[in-house]
């Protein structure tokens, strides 16, 4: 009875089923649903945090200011500190961004098919959402989306770039193009996987105001379960969001991890080599197996199946303790499922498992 | 230019100095600003986290839905499990909270002085803030809380029980009455101290539908680094904020650690038990130097201290290495400072620096 009318109506985020967490004893688990880093994060994250075990204060409040995540940042990022917040999960920073620039009854686009969470968090704020659709091979024209902006004008812009389920890469040129012609729309550009594409558009927030990339842990680096995240923007809009976030919400192990998977990138630089490769093999595969895949831009891959058999493939797969998601929670969306791709060795298995599955139902 | 004007507008909750974190590496600091437990977690909790170093997934988002967290909650607590709900910090409920019930304009009402945090979480959803001011010796009146809230008429109250800094404590009839005549305020009554206090008001949710009760682990149970908290109240108000809350950020070793302390609670009952005798203790010496201290529900003292001497006694116990917090960023408060109480051990010395200042002050 008492909560806001905008939090009763929204739809939550869904989430997929836990049966991969029920079976994380077991070895031969591979959980390619939520494009997590199927690797173990760098040895020395461990070691760091075994350390702090054994001499650190776990009794106290973490650092609210920790100076040397933010140093770490600023050399991996090659931006300087005041351009640089972290946060705990990009999410979380999601969830402030929203918070600070959302009131109740502004338009909000968000660029679709993507991740449905920008739409639960904008909608918990009271925003209205309209969409953009990419054409039907997940492609985007620069005229088109143009175009759209003039007419709907909304206040912020959700682009997830690469574009996760459907890969889709927005270029530097094009974002930078946008955010200079629309300098009273907001972008709020996730990067979440752009250690595997390597496209990114962080310089524009030296010049431009109206931009923030949001990007993660939980991807390349392997830290999904300690929760940070980090966002680069103009230092306006830092010191914004530094005022409303909590600064003591980052568990101090989380940023003992972060600090050390910054400090062995090339640990993480070898994962997503080898995730490249294996993505590469994959698809070709898939496509040989009559299958249509999409998008070259993340650790995954979204593949075409007419829904019925979709719904039988997905089963056999978790029978063989291989998970992968399901995206017909998103309108238009019945016909695919995505699949985080590991390493060669990891995405062998999976393609016998597919081939045999096509085999017997054909 | 594209925050709300309410963000805009509100005043950061203050920070104290990181004075006690660039020292951590030392034995001998004594941080008494934060009323974090001054011991280590139960021995337990450290071993869980190894043991799940070893063969855990890291790269994995955190379990969404903690059935043995839960549970583990609910035999604490003493009430079934959908009445609870865990959260990445009880700061994080309280942001939770104020986005599910407050719209912009809202009137909220603090019982001050009080944790500072309260105000600037609701100042930034917009709520126009009122305060009722406990009398000069910190005390509530029911009476006169009674008619205060007839004439403001607030939509949600927020009770510290016991208070923090002043450590009131509220007495479960006079707030099962409260929220039983006004059934149309939200009551938000935040027990961080409860394990020291042993009062709650938990039980009042069964018949409540307008009471939410915040508790954390990172006082008692000596867990704020990890960032652990959770709510009791109404099945239909845990409903409401667990459609919002984010189930993936509560990291995966803090809900081991948050598992963990639970299944040892006794270690934290023995550590409660010395906290209250050392408590004692303090104050009668603290009274014998001639200074007034105030409240017996927490795990700390607010002590009078005219303010030119307590800066220099502020500054005086740094040097020993011992963190103290100052109150003067509270209106009123500008006479005071909290310490918080460890173990006897602990106290002693910090007894033996007091004394001697102000001797030498005298």
């Amino acid at each position: 009875m008492f909560s806001n009318k905008y939090v009763r109506e929204m739809k939550p985020y869904p989430l997929t089923s836990h049966r991969a967490w029920e079976r994380e004893g077991e070895e031969d688990v591979l959980k390619l649903d939520w494009n997590e880093a199927t690797i173990a994060p760098s040895p020395t994250v461990i070691s760091s945090i075994v350390d702090f075990l054994s001499s650190g204060r776990l009794n106290w409040y973490p650092d609210v200011n920790n100076a040397e995540l933010l140093k770490e940042l600023s050399y991996y990022c090659s931006i300087p500190e005041k351009y640089i917040q972290y946060f705990a999960s990009s999410d979380s920073l999601h969830e402030y961004l929203a918070k600070c620039f959302i009131e109740v009854g502004d338009r909000v686009s968000i660029i679709s098919p993507t991740y449905d969470n920008f739409r639960a968090t904008v909608e918990s704020c009271g925003a209205i959402v309209n969409y953009y659709y990419l054409d039907k091979s997940f492609n985007f024209c620069f005229e088109n989306l143009r175009d759209y902006l003039n007419h709907e004008n909304p206040k912020i812009v959700y682009i997830c770039n690469p574009n996760n389920p459907t890969g889709t890469i927005y270029s530097p040129e094009d974002l930078e193009a946008l955010a200079k012609e629309f300098i009273n729309i907001l972008f709020i550009v996730d990067e979440a996987y752009f250690e595997f594409a390597k496209v990114t558009c962080k310089d524009l927030v030296l010049s431009c105001g109206n931009l923030v990339i949001c990007r993660t842990f939980s991807k390349a680096f392997a830290l999904a379960s300690f929760r940070v995240g980090y966002a680069i923007a103009s230092t306006d809009i830092i010191e914004t969001i530094t005022k409303i976030r909590n600064p003591k919400n980052i568990s101090t192990l989380s940023q003992i991890a972060a600090i050390s998977a910054l400090q062995d990138s090339a640990y993480m630089e070898e994962y997503v080599k080898q995730v490249l490769t294996a993505k590469k093999y994959f698809d070709q595969e898939l496509s040989g197996l009559g299958l249509e895949c999409f998008g070259n831009g993340g650790n995954f891959t979204l593949v075409k199946v007419q829904q019925e058999l979709k719904k039988k493939l997905i089963d056999y797969l978790q029978s063989k303790n291989i998970f992968v998601r399901d995206y017909g929670h998103v309108n238009g969306m019945e016909n695919y499922l995505r699949i985080t791709i590991g390493t060669l060795d990891q995405m062998k298995p999976v393609l016998t498992c597919i081939a045999k599955f096509i085999k017997e139902n054909e």
